[in-house]
């Protein structure tokens, strides 16, 4: 009797697939004709689709083109529009229609993805290259948001913590990473674009690095977690922004680690705390290691550098030598327009006679690039 | 000297704000003249924007108008659309754009939620209705997306699991309160439409809810988390969905049930346990209790009921009632579309002579219904 039952709801949720019926999906679907988009080819060449009668003008904007850059789409039968691009490199992209020049994710495709304040259509081609970030059956970790207060910034504020496999049931101390993301992005963006806690997942399963927490903080001073602006707080323009230099990393060090430390299960020691940033969140990296030399074993610098030439930073990184630390690694892609950056702090890490690993890549300032960097880094920690 | 490289940085992340450079941000941004979308007057209605010098048709649909229904956009200076609806009155909402016939979310608009396989842009109209699922200034809990092994299912899959504030430092154990989606969503779904840990957070601040963990599964069975098909699975159709029916509610009751109460700190009992579902996941709720009578004291069915006139359910609920439960909760909105649905088990829960309480609200078969019954619902528990 039940199945009878159970049966009639089948019915209506399998009506949902088909568009019939509104079901507890609130969200209005285009009419039209029956199209994928984005559709593979076995060659890893993409097809991309979208359906208008009368749209003037259909282009897209892909990750794997230049900022700005747009191929055209062409109307075919039935009134759908198309283009294929490729063949792609196995990787994770993003990509964006503009529908007479408006900005629209891909209505057929329901994986998107936010990056601050924008959003766009995902895609990933598979391959060798992209197993590291896909969820492949492996032990998947815990993914946490998480509130605090912090002091030093006088705000209660939001940041993700991955808790790796077994970490509910086992008694052990964990290591932890503090992997900072860069400007206009939040404590989303190293999960959703940059798919921290799947490459750990799986790193993990390889034995190709330990088990540890990762913390994810907000690294803008001014919010209290993504999207929301602290109350009370000026709106930012380029002058008042400087009221915040230095406040988020030091409410990292001062608030931030000793809530995990005291929170979870962690081993609380310089040898077993690791820091590293993308692009802002390498400034930010640079400023809370030699601020507070001595807190970090592990230091990573992702796509960033000392951004002012005239900055004198030698007395700084001479004291983060003298505290000791077990590794400074540094990544760079050689197209990044953060080159000049990058290459102070290289010349800086040298001048002092600091041991460091500089890893330079293909490409620029992209989250294909930092994917990457993070699964080159984490194995060498701890 | 520190504050020197700072300021630079500063100035890059600044930059940001501008759109002059790409930081960290990679995705493409339209050119075009300044804007506000969406724009709140003071009287509650709202106007819309979207620029596009091409398009020749561009209108809106809301959640706050009929499925299907639009709005026509008219074209303004510097070829900026607008339209402006309303006053609404203060709730969750969400729209979208549709250019020339394409399905867009508010490219000015940073706030977005997906439904299922669709995205829309999201808008709270602040008010005294509107407060009970923001983000207000009171203590928060955790949300963790944690993975099982279900072996009912033959799967590892995901799970969103909400622990109260406080939880961590605790060691007291909670009631738990088993919380299930609707067709076509996944076990996102009561967080990001239904905001259900914001919900507690603020019942539980004020002293209205009882400090609880709230569990939401994913409740399609083919699937391992949201928008993952299990690997193998079939195809779905409306014939061969049946083979998962009751198959979800054996793997809620076999398998995460024992999870939860092995993994947190949880009272194990019947009386500290609730279930609740909205739509199929109402349909979940009562296939879940009459299969499994004795097992959860506290019921609730929002927007569901008997899908099947023929169903002959009445010895099943009988079991339930001789099992003994605290509390039987239905809700359903006076124009919902599943009412006979509805009514057919209020009548079955009057014809088995059970405690129940009906809560009948306006509107129909909407995610503002669904939050409002969980803020009635929740207060009642444990």
């Amino acid at each position: 009797m039940k199945f009878r039952i159970y049966a009639t709801a089948v019915l209506v949720m399998a009506a949902a697939f088909t568009g019939n019926i509104v079901q507890s999906q609130e969200i209005g679907q285009q009419q039209g004709p029956q199209y994928v988009s984005p559709e593979i080819a076995t060659d890893l060449s993409v097809t991309f689709k979208v359906y208008s009668p009368t749209a003037q003008q259909v282009a897209i904007n892909g990750s794997w083109m230049g900022y700005g850059e747009t191929l055209e789409l062409t109307k075919g039968a039935e009134d759908v529009w198309s283009v294929t691009a490729g063949p792609l490199e196995p990787s994770m992209y993003h990509y964006n229609f503009f529908i007479d020049g408006v900005s629209a994710i891909d209505p057929k495709n329901p994986h998107a993805l936010r990056d601050g304040v924008r959003y766009a259509s995902m895609l990933i081609i598979p391959g060798e290259a992209s197993e590291i970030f896909e969820i492949n059956d492996v032990p998947h970790g815990t993914l946490s948001k998480i509130w605090y207060e912090s002091p030093s910034l006088k705000l209660y504020r939001r940041m993700y913590v991955y808790t790796p496999p077994g970490y509910e049931k086992s008694t052990e101390k964990y290591p932890v990473f503090y992997l900072l993301h860069g400007g206009g992005g939040d404590e989303d963006a190293w999960t959703s674009l940059g798919r921290a806690n799947y490459i750990l997942d799986n790193l993990i399963a390889e034995g190709r690095a330990r088990p540890m927490i990762i913390v994810m903080t907000n690294g803008n001073a001014f919010q209290t977690s993504s999207l929301h602006t602290a109350p009370g707080a000026p709106e930012l323009t380029r002058e008042n922004y400087r009221q915040y230099s230095g406040l988020f990393e030091k409410s990292l060090v001062l608030d931030v680690i000793p809530f995990i430390e005291n929170n979870y299960r962690v081993n609380a020691s310089k040898e077993n705390r690791a820091i590293a940033g993308l692009s802002m969140g390498g400034g930010h990296t640079i400023t809370a290691t030699t601020e507070y030399p001595g807190v970090f074993g592990y230091i990573g610098v992702f796509s960033s550098g000392i951004f002012d030439p005239n900055a004198d930073m030698e007395g700084k990184f001479m004291e983060l030598k003298k505290s000791g630390f077990n590794k400074y690694w540094v990544g760079c892609g050689k197209d990044d327009f953060v080159m000049e950056s990058n290459k102070r702090l290289l010349d800086l890490l040298q001048k002092c006679d600091m041991e460091y690993e500089y890893y330079e890549s293909a490409g620029g300032h992209t989250w294909a690039n930092w994917r990457n960097y993070l699964s080159v880094f984490a194995p060498m920690l701890f």
